[in-house]
């Protein structure tokens, strides 16, 4: 349909979105597991990780973070690779795509008015009680996806969870899923080893056996979760319109905590859209990860960085960041709403050059 | 246009307003000038007044209020009346209209998802110092009625604000409005000596003069309003879809407000649609307080309470309640969208049968 997309899965919808009224809404969370030194790339320092969600999305409406000096980067060698809420802030104002925010229990709260699922963020997954009460969390979830129902045709949900792949991989394992060396990461060196050791250390503390497959998809996110994911998991059981899960392998793990709620659940109404650089990232497999759970469409969006004139972005390229913020399902929405890879690009370019 | 409705001012945009799309949005708020005896009743006691934002859009939401154990409801001699909030809910529910809840400061929060503009509620307002930093809820309204605009064609904005009218006396009187015995009430009796009491204690202690015209509104709000005021007026100056401003005299306090901050704004694109208890009062005068302000027109809906078959509803025929959780404008939007009164009503006695 578009030369920057490629397709994984069996079933392609995209026609049936291109007339929908979309409706962007990005989810807020943290843990304290992003402090772990070495675990996330999604903030300048392991102690401003968890300012990263609420800086993201006041980029995105302020043009600046309010919350802490800086705007979030990821740092390497090399270079710093700004936010994908950059690509996201581009998709939005270009496609005109009305968007809101909600914290399903992020520490630091944005300075902007978002819909408040979850007041309380998650501990850090290695004392394996890692959030509270998530059930309150989905059935809140599953009230919202209803109240969004008549406001689109089309919702894209999009999140900001720094270590959200440590998380996700601690989900899906308690889950019984494989998903170990799979999750993807916000930096180049994905620190995998870490990621097995802190959810293996969590499932520990919480009495859950490595391997051991656990049917309450609850108890698997209040060990070793983060509040997003049964928050998303609420809104997507509790809407009927057509969902985008825009994020990388996070997103799996959202799909693993519905089927394990509902068997049959219809995962045609919810693919996932990510970007290039998760879908061929090969320190990590998203595809190996949602067959697993069931026939979940992927798209993979590619902005084409290797033209972007700021230098920062070329950090895509060699595996920084990847994708977050709903970014790569951002990207496709305003390829679906008419908007050209060439003007997005320059649009980020353009924010970049200002910004940064 | 129909036979339920009464229509005060220059100018009837109803017939514009049929085929948009509408958004509900109510915006709850508390002060604690809502805890003096006999100055409301929305709430059975003064001390559970604070609880009735909360409870109604519970009652909404969950068809039980979940934070206090009973149904919020106007306590006069010869027996209760329930909450607006029923009136609400049927027009929701029959004519489909998507809705979310903001709070601008309710001292309870409810247990269902909400927007956050504002955490902290007002004070009593014969401190004088009534409500902190307006300025900054009515930015953060801005951004959300930016936000809401490609969300709807017609925004509905109700509210929930216990001793409302008091705080829109207060807020009108040092805008320099002549307000006083005017504004409405949720009693039969229209405690207007006592609301006048109380803004002159008000006035006095933040050092402003009865009869001197303040040019700040900022300062009014600070002094003797309550926040939901510059909540809902930022959110009308922040959108560019029409509004409904859905309530009583206390939708005149917005105006009021708005136009402090923008002289020429043009209100034609801001309705007040009430009930017509509001609008046929003997005890107050929202047509007499809007004139002053500018060519607003005013909607008035009749619910035909007298062939109610639940005794309840009949409280509002002797001034019980009156207005309340946008009822009046929601009557309208319902009526718009090709219900008819027999219906409402019907759903109306059903709920409150089912309820109470």
């Amino acid at each position: 349909m578009f030369e920057e997309l490629k397709v994984y899965g069996s079933e392609d919808f995209l026609h049936e979105l291109e007339d929908k009224k979309p409706l962007f809404l990005c989810v807020l969370a943290t843990t304290a597991t992003s402090q772990i030194p070495g675990i996330t790339g999604a903030g300048a320092a392991p102690d401003l990780t968890e300012y990263t969600p609420a800086a993201d999305v006041e980029l995105i409406v302020h043009e600046a973070p309010l919350c802490l000096p800086e705007i979030p980067k990821t740092v390497v060698e090399g270079g710093s690779t700004p936010t994908p809420a950059v690509i996201t802030k581009a998709c939005i104002e270009l496609a005109d795509i009305p968007f809101l925010v909600a914290d399903a229990g992020a520490r630091i709260k944005p300075n902007l008015p978002y819909i408040l699922i979850n007041e309380k963020p998650g501990d850090d997954i290695r004392t394996g009680k890692a959030v509270d009460n998530p059930r309150k969390i989905f059935e809140n979830g599953k009230i919202l996806g209803e109240m969004l129902s008549g406001m689109a045709e089309h919702l894209i949900i999009g999140e900001s969870t720094p270590a959200g792949t440590t998380t996700a991989l601690g989900v899906l394992t308690a889950l019984g899923y494989d998903a170990n060396f799979k999750v993807s990461a916000s930096l180049p060196e994905n620190p995998h080893n870490l990621k097995r050791d802190v959810v293996k250390e969590g499932l520990k503390n919480a009495g859950i056996k490595w391997g051991e497959k656990v049917k309450d998809p609850f108890k698997a996110v209040e060990a070793v979760g983060d509040p997003m994911i049964p928050a998303i998991a609420g809104i997507c059981m509790g809407t009927d319109i057509p969902i985008t899960l825009a994020g990388g392998t996070q997103m799996t793990a959202i799909c693993a905590f519905i089927k394990a709620i509902e068997e049959d659940f219809d995962f045609s109404r919810t693919p996932i859209a990510t970007t290039i650089f998760v879908a061929e990232d090969e320190t990590s497999d998203i595809n190996q990860i949602a067959r697993q759970i069931g026939d979940i469409t992927i798209y993979a969006v590619d902005p084409g960085f290797e033209r972007a004139t700021h230098k920062g972005l070329h950090g895509y390229l060699t595996g920084s960041v990847k994708e977050g913020v709903g970014a790569g399902g951002m990207l496709l929405e305003a390829l679906l709403k008419g908007v050209s890879m060439d003007t997005i690009r320059d649009r980020i370019d353009e924010l970049c050059h200002k910004l940064f």
